[in-house]
């Protein structure tokens, strides 16, 4: 998600805690304390304005969110968005990491779902490393999930979903519900919550979804 | 493909000596002979009218060509238009079988390549085992390829290609250069040679297309 960069957005961050973890290194392995409850974990990597898991979390209160981001600029918006809403998230925490390193935040097999929503595509063959299904953080959200964890992606972007149909593929991963125009699907995926970006964009094409099992 | 029965089409079929091949299961693990040669053999498993298979063999002599129909009246077609044809096709054979007995007919690693193209998508979930991507048909292909053996599948049929990514991934298949709009891929697949169904149907929305290995 392209945003301007804010100003001392991680002081602003800070100032949220309620919702914000400001050190998420302390809770690998014991992220069921900050819920005070042994509910499933499910993360979303990049949440960018943060619509779709706080919808989630509004709509599950027996399952425990963290919305993951790796710029804080980013994630003020969520945060800001949090702390206006009337609605009060028990299950919802937000932090700033890279899911380069997210196996360093949470403990094995701590993770039962991971969502990846609209990531972003580096187009470019020599950025293929940085797509969030390459096979470097593959191996990390594996240590992370549960024996029976799902990986859900949605993407409208064709090159980003093929290259991850393939490295999904090649490293193992078990594909299932694949989708590829997830809008005309609907009455098979009823539970398909839209993010703001899918919203803006499905019009221009397909939407594709894959769920994958370790 | 859609077609309506001919009368005779199996005598018809006989008469044509030169390239249909009566009793292809006398060459299982000896088709060498049939071309005379020890040129890789590629199959088409469901050749409709041929144009894509005809114009393979005369770009690639050094190949050897099978067209496979399980309908004799589907092949008829394409034994007319071989015979029809000026060019000298000596990489080229028809015949009639069904793919789900195809180990019967060709013997353990003696095809390089297997050619789907826009198979019936069988839409109905309690046909699914009838698509020429399920299990039964895997395992069969499996038996029949080289060990850097290849299927190159095309299709503009969404809810086969869905099925069929699931399939390969699920019985151990690797896939590759998988592509979700071929006709805006072309660049990548300039040796894309287009069947007639693809011609009539890919302005209705995008063609579908993988590798997969053993």
């Amino acid at each position: 998600m392209r945003l301007r960069k804010v100003k001392d957005a991680d002081l602003k961050l800070e100032e949220n805690t309620k919702y914000f973890i400001a050190n998420p290194n302390e809770f690998k392995g014991k992220w069921n304390k900050v819920f005070n409850n042994d509910n499933p974990i499910h993360i979303e990597v990049g949440c960018g304005k943060g619509k779709f898991i706080l919808e989630l979390a509004k709509r599950n209160p027996d399952i425990n969110y963290i919305a993951i981001e790796k710029y804080d600029s980013v994630l003020l918006r969520v945060s800001e968005k949090l702390l206006e809403d009337e609605y009060e998230y028990n299950n919802l925490k937000i932090t700033i990491l890279d899911a380069k390193e997210i196996s360093e935040f949470f403990g094995e097999e701590e993770v039962s779902r991971i969502y990846l929503n609209f990531s972003d595509p580096w187009p470019k063959n020599h950025h293929a490393k940085r797509r969030l299904t390459s096979k470097i953080f593959l191996d990390q959200y594996r240590t992370i999930l549960t024996k029976d964890g799902e990986i859900h992606q949605k993407t409208d972007n064709r090159g980003l979903f093929e290259y991850s149909l393939e490295s999904f593929n090649e490293n193992g991963w078990k594909l299932s519900n694949i989708s590829l125009d997830l809008h005309k699907d609907l009455e098979k995926y009823p539970f398909n919550i839209t993010t703001e970006f899918e919203e803006k964009w499905s019009p221009n094409g397909p939407i594709y979804r894959l769920e994958a099992r370790k």
